[in-house]
């Protein structure tokens, strides 16, 4: 049995293997365990991982410390438990040993050859014998030297393993530090911490919230340090785009106006420039920080940095921990400027706070640009329906939560139902605040005579969502709040109840392709046709993502991907078009590696439109078989070569009389052929069938070709279509 | 409560009331009625109307007899129950007085004052006085005069409602027959008709067969008989040209090549003709029969005639009884011709015997004949996945099923699984026929030394399913039956169960809009884009018809429908257009009122592609608030005026460097608001808001131009598109 977190980076899985020489059926996890072998030394700082330690049972310590120096690195709690417990303790720096014998970082046959060495599962003869046939086996056609090269390494590691004296021992090390910061709110501390631990089940009831909500804003405590090296930003070189801040998976790195004042009372090593190209913003200070603690490394932003010498570069993390935190404070703590710039410039965009930080996706995972630009934009007000997939995992799994609140305490509502009926449940959310917010204009009218006509008519008044338009309806109700407040009757009650609804709502439904495409497409495409006020992110990875990369109906000919071996044999489904042919819904394709202005254009366009909104972002993932810091690069040449198209579709163009699509790319400039060839999702195909990938290549070129003078058409002004 | 059959022409309806001074909570049926009202004369021929009788009981009866005649002019069956439980029996001549008071056919007040009258739920004198005020009540807007009509008519049905004498009666009536013929099958006369008199819970589970599998072919011992009036044919005015047999909802007009020799054994009254216009038949007789007891009288034929002068006329019913019945016997004992003729025209095509017949749609029903057409090609080899819906209750819904076979005893195999899944099952049936034959041609191949090298490639031979090509495969079937009968290894047994699988399978997924467009659209999405050779018939009456008219997504800009009581909002959904977005689906929108041969030529098409087929048929229904019998015109002007294009999109075209688009209407013709004005759907509309109508019709034929101008474009040849 395995028992593992959800993150999907940097995460933790625990092995429970019982083992006997007849099969053994115990459908249950071990709680007396005769061996524990720990494979991250780093480990021993956050869990309590001999709690399952038999009496006098074996520990196995992947160590970068010998066997003299480890006892003294040990936290004090592992030291106690050792003794108490008069665990054999085994030693081995399964990394030199894996290193050395050519296999990189892969530890597994290393300490795998340890555990059979003491576990006593086997006499350890007989199991080293085995673990040589076994390699013999396997290796034997690649020849006699690899062969030996194995044997070698399993030889070494049993000479790097060591057993460490502990008779007379004593309690030397450190304490554990509490696992989150001591600044946490209670409910982290008392809740959050215990379940990050792995000793959920040790909670009570009792301490979970009886309602269903959760507090949110909790990845922010974790401070995992995953990434062995983070970039550092260099002021001088740095062209304030923005750009590494929009595409950070992670929210790490981000981007701040600050005054004069302010700059001059940062810690020393906090680096500034002068603003650059912020209207209104011309004596300000500028400054890029990067959460060291929370980076993952990805290196997705310097590969974006546009600058002529890249500003980002990427410096080991260790040294930078402690005035990294130190910095990242000082920056958390100032006040949030240029809330007020124009939202069509990503630079500007990028200095609005995200309240989505820090999930647990894959490093460099490319779905949750798009999800942290909406929170940018929206998050304030936003609430969020969100189907089963990585986003739901990434986005709500416990014991943490990226989606957080700005400084104002406002944030995203973000709930997930279930995987197929996403569509409908945000438009539940849709119907539900429309019917809350109806009833507060009610009251409102109801007690017209006892409301200053200035707040009646702001807080009744149907506007464009703009920021200035919420920013003037906040004040207005805040002085109906206060008027309300001191009003005791029933009707104030109820008005106090609901009145929040009147800060127009901004619903967002997200998924990604498997859900959008496939599994919940009946529903989505209902919610669609309701003609009803909501924004759907389809998130589109073109494979089912969170579950191992099963071919969806958005997955492109040729790929290759389970359910679909030989590649697949049909075209990607072109959800886009299929939702324009209704005509009252706006429709966008973006992909923020090929054009990031569009992409934020179209969000913005979605988002004002007054009807149902349907947004199709491209993004990449670790199911392509790409190198994930290059994924924009793969975005952009997908859009190049005509196999992913940019456009936009909005129905209240026609009221001008212009056509209503919009297109975005300059249709296929580069070989189709190319693009499938640097993603080893086509490639594998060329290698299993190149005839197939050929042809596959050749029909995608074709469709490529087709499809944009198809758009071109239906973009071309109604007076020149033939 | 309610007990009702499924027909939706002349069905039976039992009220189960009970009366107290207090709410009775009693949820089920009576079993001792103190009173029994009998609306209909004829029922008492097929039902045993008088079952639940109690001693002493009251029994009315709307008889066109008098209270002197009624009485041997009963069954014997009623006359010994009258007699046995001594039952008060009252007549009244309810058609006769509603007719006077100018009420037509509606007798629901009649017997409703009748039975105030004698049923002695209140005091006789009480009931009328409430009666009375309640018309007051009602009426008393509308002026004292129609008050005192309705007064009148009430006076009235106490003057016509009189007891009959019982006291020292004979049973002197005539024996029921039995419901269905003698010539009928065991089991339908064991236990179809049971279910038929409404007594199937008197069966015993053992009657029902335990494979789920139900006897086909049965709704043609019903001889309903509700057409008061039948259509006559002139052999004389008939230009043979077939379409009152295509368009005939219930498979009761058929024509027929006969040969002379057959001709002179025919009945006296068999009218014949000289065959005109049949290639290669050109000494033949021609005829065409009315099966006058299952006719509805819904006179779509007589409408639908293109002779100069009708070469159908409307006569009554009843006298044709006995004749017809002869006829319709020798007519069907004919041999069936014509079955070489080219497939390609209406008047070839309807020599086909259909596999479905008199099913229990309204009279004039516009779905049924297509399906009735797909059962004429195709039914020999069909495998049908039917959604719920109208089609599944016409089409499946027990006692009796229009399902058959022809003279081969080869008809499709038919079932409905759920609302929501029908796709899936359809595609289901595909794969499981698909691997059946696959195992049948592997076992052949293990066997090919034992076989007759002719049956074996013959067998094997993947060749397009033509009549032609069928026919000489089943030809080699038999040669293999016959050979592998003669074996008795396993294998033989083996082969023997899948062979019949070596004759291609034509599947066909049935369903109505509300299936196709809403509830089962993410399955059948999701079916269509798999490439499975299956073929899908959407029966669009754009709306839930079987539920009484709620708006589907098919539903019109504009319609009234049921949740869209200001009229729909939202325009129809392409589906057509969103299943061409794939590129690999046939697809078609096709409609028999307007154009029959481009209708057939789809479906010959569909069923011809080896891949994924969707034909999207228009019709017209109860629903639209029509004259049934002008259906047929309504579908023409609905295409003529653009609101319903007719088309083929063939993948197979693009390899031949050819658009797949083809248009088969002539654009945008008439005004859409002449249409929508001529159907009470839009009508509606007109009246609660005429600006919003307005609005709607001006919409709709924008929407119709812009549509033909997209297709159009789409269907023009490469070359000629900018
Ligand atoms: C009805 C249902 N089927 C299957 C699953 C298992 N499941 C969970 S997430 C997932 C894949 C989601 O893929 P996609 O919608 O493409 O989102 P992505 O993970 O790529 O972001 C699946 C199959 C489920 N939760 N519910
Ligand atoms: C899941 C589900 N919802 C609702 C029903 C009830 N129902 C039975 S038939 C029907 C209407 C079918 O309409 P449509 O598909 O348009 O076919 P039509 O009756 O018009 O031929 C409905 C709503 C059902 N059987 N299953
Ligand atoms: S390396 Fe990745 S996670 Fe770290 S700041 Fe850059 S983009 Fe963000
Ligand atoms: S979308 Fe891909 S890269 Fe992102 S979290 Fe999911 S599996 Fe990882
Ligand atoms: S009247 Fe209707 S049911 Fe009768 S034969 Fe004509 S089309 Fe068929
Ligand atoms: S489709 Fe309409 S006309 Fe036909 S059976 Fe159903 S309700 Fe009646």
């Amino acid at each position: 049995y395995f028992v593992y977190d959800s993150k999907k980076s940097g995460g933790l899985t625990v092995s429970h293997l019982r083992f006997g020489p007849k099969p053994i059926d115990a459908p249950f996890l071990i709680q007396r365990a005769s061996f524990i072998g720990v494979h991250l030394f780093e480990f021993l700082e956050s869990y309590d991982v001999l709690k399952q330690a038999e009496e006098g049972g074996v520990f196995l310590l992947n160590s970068p410390f010998s066997k003299d120096e480890v006892w003294d690195q040990l936290p004090a709690e592992v030291q106690e438990t050792i003794l108490a417990k008069h665990l054999k303790f085994y030693v081995i720096d399964a990394l030199t040993v894996a290193h050395n014998a050519g296999m990189g970082n892969r530890i597994n046959t290393v300490m795998q050859t340890a555990f059979f060495a003491i576990s006593g599962v086997l006499p350890r003869e007989e199991a080293i014998e085995h673990i040589k046939a076994s390699i013999k086996k396997a290796y034997s056609k690649k020849g006699q030297e690899v062969v030996a090269k194995n044997w070698a390494a399993v030889d070494n590691s049993l000479a790097a393993l060591h057993q460490v004296e502990t008779e007379g021992r004593k309690v030397t090390g450190h304490h554990r530090k509490p696992l989150v910061s001591d600044e946490a709110p209670e409910f982290v501390k008392k809740v959050t911490a215990v379940m990050m631990a792995q000793r959920g089940d040790e909670l009570p009831v009792s301490a979970i919230p009886d309602d269903g909500t959760w507090p949110s804003g909790t990845t922010r405590w974790e401070k995992r340090n995953i990434a062995s090296e983070v970039p550092s930003w260099d002021p001088a070189k740095c062209i304030q785009c923005g750009k590494c801040v929009m595409v950070c998976p992670h929210g790490v790195i981000r981007s701040r106006l600050i005054t004069n004042e302010d700059a001059a009372k940062a810690p020393e090593s906090f680096k500034l420039a002068e603003a650059k190209g912020f209207v209104g913003y011309k004596d300000y200070k500028f400054s890029m920080q990067i959460s060291v603690e929370d980076c993952t490394g990805c290196t997705l932003c310097v590969g974006v940095c546009p600058a002529k010498e890249k500003a980002l570069t990427m410096v080991p993390q260790r040294p930078l921990r402690e005035e990294g935190r130190k910095n990242w404070k000082f920056f958390l703590d100032l006040p949030d400027l240029g809330g007020d710039l124009k939202r069509t410039m990503v630079k500007n965009v990028q200095l609005l706070p995200p309240m989505f930080e820090f999930s647990g996706a894959c490093a460099g995972c490319g779905e949750t640009p798009y999800v942290k630009m909406v929170s940018q934009l929206f998050g304030d007000r936003a609430m969020i329906a969100n189907a089963t997939g990585c986003s739901s995992i990434y986005g709500g799994n416990l014991p943490t939560t990226p989606w957080c609140t700005n400084k104002d305490g406002r944030g995203p509502a973000w709930s997930n139902s279930l995987f197929e009926d996403n569509a409908e449940f945000g438009l539940g959310m849709r119907i539900a605040v429309d019917q809350k917010a109806e009833y507060a204009r009610q009251l409102l009218t109801e007690a017209k005579d006892k409301i200053d006509p200035e707040v009646y008519e702001g807080l009744m008044a149907v506007e464009p969502a703009t920021p200035e338009n919420i920013a003037k309806k906040r004040a207005l109700l805040d002085k109906l709040a206060e008027k309300v407040k001191g009003c005791d009757c029933t009707c104030a009650r109820e008005l106090e109840s609901v009145m929040d609804a009147l800060i127009p709502r901004s619903v967002w439904i997200i998924g990604g392709d498997g859900w959008a495409y496939d599994i919940g497409y009946g529903g989505l495409d209902h919610v669609l046709a309701q003609g009803k006020n909501v924004n759907v992110l389809v998130l589109d990875t073109e494979v089912y993502s969170n579950t191992g990369g099963q071919a969806s109906k958005a997955t492109p000919l040729g790929a290759v991907a389970r359910f679909a071996a030989a590649g697949k044999s049909l075209p990607k489904k072109d959800l886009g078009m299929i939702a324009m042919s209704y005509g009252n819904i706006y429709v966008a394709q973006i992909s923020v590696g090929a054009n990031d202005a569009q992409a934020l254009k179209a969000i913005e366009e979605a988002e004002s439109y007054d009807g149902p909104s349907l947004i199709i972002a491209y993004s990449h993932c670790i199911n392509h078989g790409i190198n994930m810091a290059d994924g924009l690069k793969h975005q952009k040449n997908a859009v190049e070569c005509g196999q992913w198209p940019l456009y936009r579709f909005d129905p209240r163009l026609k009221a001008q009389g212009k056509p209503c699509l919009q297109v975005d790319y300059k249709g296929p400039k580069t070989p189709v052929a190319d693009y499938l060839a640097s993603e080893n999702r086509f490639r594998q195909l060329q290698k299993i069938n190149p005839e197939a990938a050929a042809k596959f290549a050749e029909e995608s070129e074709a469709i490529a070709k087709e499809r944009y003078e198809r758009y071109l058409y239906l973009a071309a002004a109604p007076e020149d279509k033939q």
